[in-house]
């Protein structure tokens, strides 16, 4: 594989994470190519790459680093048709935010085609090339889940551009992520789209809720701004974990509601004490050496 | 009654929001003392008073104004207390943030004295004096519950402390008020405890999830470093709406299971846009004229 530096780069999708991801590694690679379907976002995020077009063939010809930055459908459709079209030993990096039927697809690839599954654990709940930020993957954690086409060259080189971003790599099994990012990700996500449409629900009676929300609601809330295409179909790809996540959030909320029935004010300073010290220590957690 | 800056205020509890009030107030009313049980707390906010210490008695005799800044609990035994200490013509204000009980036990002080029920709609998930702030209060909404011992003068002063501090009051009955932070406020404290609870729970097969928690982990679960006491006192008083609140919210992740269980993309987009909408409109909603 070529290095770092002369790489040449297609970016399949310029919304927030590509056009950030081609923010970051401007100046640090040999070329960078954007494709998109939608003119719109071509027009806004053409300043930022070489090349910027609509054709995937003559962008991906002369690639040695693909980049799908695009929902995991979209996603999916890509990695069934783009193997056919990029030079043997082309590297296929994807940004999806659920990773086992993305790297069960990268396995269907041609034999000389390189592929790893790749999810950074930052974003934004706006959308779009015009909110991209070079510095949006600084000190983030970029998950790495190896497929079949997965040799040990192509993971370093996508833990030099990791590195080259600021991104900090952690490799890991394709479902072992999922089931994580289920529990702090997509259930977050599912809570957040549950709590506006409960507020929605209580002010349809009286639309006081929405002029007292303050601060707690805006955070808890946040969320349910995301772009609902990425996390329609992040939440359909990864739905097992996330129904996992679900009933076990649901038995925690089951014990909260019955100690409030009971009134039992001692068992709940148990349980929002036993959340509020795991919720203090968990910046420890995230920052440990240990993987 | 006094002018603003002429009265003297007593403020009872000295942690995040009676010690902000505090530098809220300073230079713009006749005298403040402080009153705190824990000695830890009046160390650190004794700076910010003209006066501080722990008998209760003694700084109540000269007060005009009296503001109880404790959790709901010693909030309702001081109201059983405080009516038999203070002069004839003082004012009573709380900052609690659930109402019914609170006006209900101002309607059982002596007739000679005036009291409201107050709740600023602001706050930090961190607590104590160490942490106030003088612009805490600034832009927020501050709701006024009328008790049977609001009389016109008591409404007029409270709304002067309000405007004086930067903020904006809401006059409306405790059960609505109620009703509405049950939603806002409460509900996604509870969601916040539920989630972190959760996470405690995946976490224990495999520590994954603490280490890949990003942004939308830490701002859906923020409400779950809160005061336990402040919010466990919260729950249990407003208990009834905060029940009602979490039967709404487990009918809208009911429907949100069955969508995903039945993987029903069109069912889903439609939920998740709706609250988007929603969530995209709050705040033209929360800063609307009409009240």
């Amino acid at each position: 594989m070529k290095t770092l530096s002369q790489a040449e780069f297609t970016i399949i999708g310029t919304g927030l994470m590509g056009t950030s991801l081609a923010l970051a590694l401007r100046g640090k690679v040999g070329k960078l190519r954007g494709v998109d379907t939608n003119p719109a976002n071509r027009y806004a995020a053409a300043v930022y790459f070489d090349e910027m077009g609509d054709d995937l063939q003559s962008a991906l010809v002369p690639a040695d680093v693909v980049i799908l930055a695009t929902p995991i459908k979209a996603t999916l459709g890509l990695l069934a048709r783009v193997g056919a079209m990029v030079r043997s030993g082309t590297l296929i990096i994807d940004l999806g935010s659920a990773k086992q039927q993305i790297v069960q697809a990268m396995d269907t690839l041609p034999g000389s085609v390189l592929a790893v599954g790749g999810h950074p654990m930052c974003g934004k709940e706006q959308s779009g090339p015009t909110v991209a930020d070079g510095t949006l993957y600084h000190g983030c954690v970029f998950v790495l889940c190896p497929s079949q086409r997965t040799t040990p060259e192509a993971l370093d080189f996508a833990r030099a551009m990791i590195r080259a971003i600021g991104a900090r790599a952690i490799v890991m099994p394709a479902d072992r992520h999922d089931t994580a990012v289920a529990a702090i990700s997509h259930l977050p996500y599912l809570l957040s789209i549950g709590l506006v449409a409960a507020v929605q629900n209580v002010a349809q009676n009286d639309p006081m809720p929405w002029k007292l929300a303050s601060s707690g609601f805006r955070d808890t809330s946040r969320l349910a701004g995301s772009d609902i295409t990425m996390m329609g179909d992040t939440l359909l790809t990864n739905r097992e974990a996330v129904l996992d996540a679900l009933r076990v959030f649901r038995t925690q909320l089951d014990i909260l509601e019955s100690i409030l029935q009971m009134a039992d004010e001692q068992a709940l300073r148990g349980i929002l004490d036993s959340a509020r010290q795991a919720r203090l220590e968990w910046p420890q957690k995230r920052d440990s050496a240990q993987e």
